[in-house]
């Protein structure tokens, strides 16, 4: 018999973990929602084994939290007295330092172990209707220890690798919410920045792939990512303050009609590209 | 016997109308290029039936100009008086304005009809290797007509929609350029600002599809789109003057932790892309 999985929280991530734990693991997955008819459809799809209560966590080898941060942190201090030593607690958040402070304490005063983890993978949109159990094939899969032994992080890493992760990467929360900054964060707030153009309305019939590309995460979730980008305000805010630097060095160098200096911009830029061979 | 279709310039755009023609209808397809190994190679691939000089202009029902914008000109200027009176002759540039102002003069000048032209298709890779036939599938054609006879404009339209375009939108100049510099323009520059971050070339293993999606196009021709963006610099500059007006209230809103502010302006770019169905 596999391990006991308990996910609380069954939206995009929670929903898509529990899929692939229960199609491509022999773990049983016990998960809690605050929404009854997402436990019930997640029962019928055959992506739990069954709907929990927080006396569910007395029985847990692996704890998933699929909660917004600050809730995340709240559902443990609330509940974390209930949870095995022996068990392994992660986070699924997309920033790290704010998890990382307030995470491992309440770990040592429960006695269980905390490590924050972070599957590179989405899509735009959310909840558990979105969710797939294909989800994380071939995504990185993050983890930042926080002090965790290596062997929890061993053990974590090898379960979660069976959900059809291409990789993983053990880093810092710091580092995580550095890189995260450029890679993830930058682009939210650029495709909300950009479809808020007069002309974005009436798009259609003179757009194709660009458009798509730079506007497709526009349709996010305000209140999660709000938090998300207000937890990382400082390395978000230099990544801001950077793109709008070059933004305007661009801008300026077209407005001059200054051909030499925008060729050089754009060539920078191609090969950057190049020199990651992407 | 179809139509004689000459295509002057066998780059991404010029191959890959030379290809369509050549599979999906019964035109005969006369091609030229500067470089020769390109016109062997497109013969061999069966995209081109004959390997032309200018003097296949003669015997052209329609000319197709996929050049650089002031290379297209300046082939008409040198060349136009070869072209037939039946002819019609259409350009593939990404800007339509400064275009339109100075082809119709040299179309009156030598006695054919000119018809702007911009296939909204492309790819992050340049050159006759990356061309193909099915490049315009679903793809949308616009045509700025530039005061060309309707049957004129009738039988270009028809002409290509064999290609596989999805829909044909008829345009002035201006309004193109302005769509233009919102839809395909905006990204290019903000993809090559965005992998100027320091971060760029360590995103491995913390990036996925937002990371992709915004810097996929860096991979920029430089000295194509800075023509581009130089002859449509008032447009341009207008929407990288409102992008980074509205990144710059985001960036405050994130750095003074004022998150009602940041849920709204979020929440209005979420509501953009849910109105448009997207």
């Amino acid at each position: 018999m596999g391990s006991h999985v308990v996910i609380v929280g069954l939206g995009l991530i929670g929903g898509s973990l529990a899929k692939a734990f229960s199609d491509f693991t022999d773990c049983s997955v016990t998960a809690m929602d605050t929404d009854p008819t997402v436990l019930k459809k997640a029962l019928e799809d055959g992506a739990i084994s069954q709907a929990g209560t927080p006396e569910s966590l007395c029985r847990a080898d692996y704890v998933f939290l699929c909660l917004y941060p600050q809730a995340a942190v709240d559902f443990i201090r609330r509940h974390g007295e209930k949870i095995p030593s022996s068990c392994i607690v992660a986070d699924t958040c997309g920033i790290k330092e704010e998890i990382c402070r307030q995470m491992p304490p309440l770990a040592q005063k429960f006695g269980f172990t905390f490590i924050g983890f972070h599957p590179m993978a989405g899509k735009e949109r959310s909840g558990y209707a979105a969710s797939e159990a294909y989800l994380f094939q071939g995504a990185s899969c993050i983890l930042t220890p926080c002090g965790a032994p290596k062997a929890a992080v061993e053990s974590l890493k090898n379960l979660l690798l069976r959900l059809g992760f291409g990789q993983t990467v053990l880093t810092t929360p710091q580092e995580h919410d550095r890189m995260i900054a450029f890679t993830s964060q930058l682009p939210h707030v650029l495709a909300c920045a950009y479809v808020l153009s007069p002309q974005c309305p009436n798009h259609k019939g003179f757009s194709a792939g660009s458009y798509r590309d730079v506007s497709r995460v526009a349709r996010i979730n305000e209140v999660l990512w709000s938090e998300l980008f207000l937890d990382n305000a400082q390395p978000l805010t230099a990544e801001l303050d950077l793109l709008l630097e070059n933004l305007t060095s661009l801008r300026n160098a077209i407005a001059a009609g200054d051909g030499d200096t925008l060729r050089s911009l754009l060539q920078k830029g191609r090969e950057i590209k190049e020199s990651l061979g992407e």
